[in-house]
């Protein structure tokens, strides 16, 4: 085990985002490795080779450095979605990419990969800002799928959008959160394709 | 406390099936306050003030004492949406009434009255026979509003109902499944309104 050090951060040394960027790095390893409940900062801190100190120096608690790790983790799944639905410009199938992306990523970030079920787990009871936010933006860009697909004319307009919007959130939440993710296992197969089209039917005009 | 007692059950005493349902009524009264997991046969043996040799001989198990509880409970509710969908004669409207009973009752047989989530987390992690067979009867019951549905009119015939039946089934799980209804408590006011319109949508001809 390397000896706890407390490096000296007045002088020249690794700019303060890259030591937080290597704290949320090892702790994403290490959390992945024993789970995040059991872990305290000074079992982190042992892992690291960091003193506790220094780990307390840039974040308060280790629930901040879990809502980086959820924060991060959450961000690529954003991203891989928008990737995926960049790659068309048919509002159908935005949504179906939507649909399949959200659960691929999202299975493979929180459960196969990493198993930060755990975090995930906190994150959910604890209504982390990281995941309000997350839901807030995966909402609007519905919202904006919708909104495209209603000026193409390939979705109906006489439901209020935020309504239609609503619902089929409420219809992919399922696959997007993974508290309920989980539970969901043996539809992740046949689910997104099966529910895209059942909105894809709610939705034509 | 009463003594524990073995009650001669060669003379004319109550029939096993009566045994039977007291047995699962202290049970179900007693897991609803103190919890199904930490409660032992010899726990409940007390409580009831029966022997724990009585109990093993109408019960193999704790689990078959939890399995009973649980399909008391399906049965309740599935009892529950069937009289609310005899009321109407209209597909939608059973629809409707399928979706909004289905999550009422589930709310508070599972979690208000009797606090059996326990139970149901048990009955969801192991597969238990009485949830198997109840998913079953449901999605039936759905195929039936369905085909009745296609044949008044109501609903559109393109889609084979076998798939449009196991779409609407995913979209109702969060509310009839208790370990995802547990993670849906902010929507299930909501929720049952607003996707029955969606999958009303979904299905107009």
């Amino acid at each position: 085990m390397k000896n706890a050090t407390t490096p000296p951060i007045t002088t020249r040394g690794p700019a303060d985002h890259e030591v937080r960027d290597q704290i949320v790095a090892a702790a994403t390893e290490h959390f992945s490795r024993y789970g995040y409940e059991k872990t305290t900062v000074s079992d982190l801190a042992r892992a690291i080779g960091f003193s506790k100190a220094y780990i307390y120096k840039f974040f308060e608690s280790k629930q901040a450095i879990g809502e980086m790790i959820c924060a991060n983790c959450l961000h690529e799944i954003e991203t891989e979605v928008r990737a995926a639905i960049a790659q068309t410009d048919l509002p159908p199938e935005k949504l179906r990419r939507m649909f399949s992306v959200f659960t691929e990523a999202s299975l493979r970030l929180f459960f196969q990969d990493r198993k930060l079920y755990e975090i995930a787990a906190s994150a959910a009871t604890e209504n982390w800002q990281a995941v309000v936010s997350y839901e807030a933006r995966v909402q609007k860009l519905l919202q904006d799928i919708l909104q495209e697909g209603r000026q193409s004319g390939d979705f109906e307009r006489k439901t209020p959008l935020d309504e239609t919007a609503m619902a089929i959130y409420l219809v992919m939440r399922p696959y997007l959160n993974p508290m309920l993710l989980q539970y969901s296992f043996d539809y992740t197969k046949v689910a997104p394709a099966q529910l895209s089209s059942l909105v894809l039917r709610s939705l034509s005009p």
